[in-house]
């Protein structure tokens, strides 16, 4: 499956040896390097304070589809073929596509890959899909499997809405807790050459549950898994919140990440100023209505594969810890009256040297 | 999140370098070996002709829980405990779950590791999950970032019908086309040293889809993406059907597996007396009133990690192609009058040297 073989002094990966701690790191000595991202971005979204960010942003939340789910399904199609674009990359060269999404099924990647030729592996990690896709790539370029990987999610707010919560014309009232699913989709492509943004290491989440049971709390689930993560990140390759410019959490929302906070301080580690969030980032809170902030895939992957690759690419930031969070619930298992666990993977990532 | 890292003398992945073919598969020069295996079967499955194999039977289909979704998280947790045991293993010894389910969200995968401290990464890959773990288990190990990762599916028959088809107290008429879902979980653990039958190389499949849209015939749906990736394997990596004992797809069923050896006639290959099917393998089509056969994630992990092994540890099997096959669609997409794309990835697996 690789293009261009050029592994042949390709360095062995710093893998940690322990008994004890520091088996969900792993460190990339030859990093792989994210040589484009591309964005796509709805209607609300392209309001927001990001929208100058995001490389294709349509007023139109079908995007010419007759469902949300083929609306879905189009923006995976249009974030992968704006990004091969960027890239100036023919399809054939890529050798594998990671991908999933929140659709029941993964029907948005299934259906944006079906019969493109491109080598898929299905992923299912709620909300953490941005980079466990990111991370899996990276693995698979520093592991010597393929040249050039695509990661790939997306979600949308009305798919989601009509699937975890209720159908939009219902017009149910939503809680303060409650977060706004993004409408969009974001492309990564991870590559063994070239320049751009680097991943230097991964942290592979467990899943964790303190009991949250609210599923209109979904930052309160998250943030413990979140918390796990980076700790283990910190821990099992000897770092510091004060090596990086930014934490950057998935979509823990506004109250997700003061838990956080609060996990952290309790635990004597301060993230205080280092710590931001993608659902808090995507929206205007004080203007556009989304209560405690964004959510969904789409939320990190559009905020990845437009802010904050743009500015790791221009040397604005030297180093971010993307932190995708994922809240591992389904409508089922809320009706079974079972708690909501979370996970996070988290990526180092260092910005380019262009 | 290496346990032991015993890595410094493996090998360079033998990658395929192409432009034009070859970049669905990898060779792994250093075969990771898969040290131990386990399954869990239902009560239909244990009355069928592979009972014997299996390391846990059950008589009661809610393995002592209250819902059929918690039955599936309960067998995914006796299959994982019953592999470590097997292995004489702790849990603080593996390095990463693959893991991943039918279920909307895939809680049997996140359920069953719930607070357990292993890190896990999910995936969806529908029937095909039980290759899609064993294939990405192979590429960590074989890239060197852990040397011990566990593959881990199941599926349920009682929550997929519900699920994809009606509930069950409705009593719905079955076609005849329409395949049982098996209940039951695998679970194999993939070691960078030890004994047992080793993974050679791999194909990942692409999403293939002729236009089947008929959801209670998913054997025809998924025999062309089975029949494109053998055909890739086999064009990759210059192998034909002839060097293998079996070449066993996942669930296709009677009639999938018929109409993959007509594809495959027509394209002039023969696969005729290679070629073999979990869902046949599974049940007595004439006996246990299953129609085409059995299906599901189960199907193929059961037999693969009970039947199969079982044979290619003892010699009785000495090269197999095992080709997970999943139709990606969704209840959704169904009732969207769309299609069925098809997923197939295949892993070749060598017989111990016991």
């Amino acid at each position: 499956m690789v293009i261009g073989h050029t592994n042949k002094n390709r360095k062995k990966v710093d893998s940690l040896n322990t008994n004890k701690q520091g088996r969900q790191s792993f460190r990339l000595p030859q990093m792989p390097i994210i040589t484009a991202w591309a964005s796509v971005a709805g209607k609300k979204e392209s309001e927001g304070p990001l929208a100058h960010e995001f490389d294709v942003t349509s007023t139109d939340t079908l995007f010419g589809q007759k469902t949300w789910e083929q609306a879905e399904k189009q923006m995976q199609k249009i974030a992968l073929d704006t990004l091969l674009k960027k890239a100036g990359v023919a399809r054939q060269q890529i050798g594998l596509v990671f991908s999933g999404d929140l659709l029941n099924q993964c029907i948005g990647s299934s259906f944006s890959l079906r019969n493109t030729g491109l080598p898929h592996l299905g992923l299912y990690g709620a909300c953490s899909t941005m980079a466990e896709s990111l991370l899996l790539s990276a693995m698979t370029v520093g592991g010597g499997f393929s040249d050039r990987v695509v990661a790939l999610t997306s979600s949308h707010f009305a798919s989601s809405e009509r699937q975890y919560r209720f159908p939009l014309g219902y017009g149910g009232q939503r809680t303060p807790t409650a977060q706004w699913t993004v409408t969009g989709s974001g492309a990564a492509l991870v590559c063994s050459a070239g320049k751009g943004p680097r991943i230097a290491s991964c942290t592979i989440g467990t899943v964790t549950d303190l009991g949250i049971q609210d599923a209109n709390n979904m930052g309160a689930a998250m943030a413990p898994a979140a918390y796990a993560t980076i700790r283990a990140h910190f821990d099992d390759l000897n770092t510091a919140p004060e090596d990086f410019d930014l934490i950057v959490t998935g979509d823990l929302g506004q109250l997700g990440k003061e838990m956080l906070l609060e996990l952290a301080k309790r635990d004597g580690l301060s993230l205080g100023g280092k710590l931001t969030d993608c659902g808090t980032l995507v929206f205007d809170r004080d203007k556009q209505d989304v209560h405690a902030g964004g959510s969904g895939c789409g939320c990190s992957a559009i905020t990845l594969c437009g802010h904050l690759l743009n500015r790791l690419n221009s040397g604005k930031l030297k180093k971010i810890l993307f932190c995708g969070t994922g809240a591992l619930l389904s409508p089922t298992s809320t009706q079974q009256g079972l708690p909501i666990p979370g996970v996070c993977h988290a990526v180092c990532i260092h910005g380019g040297e262009n």
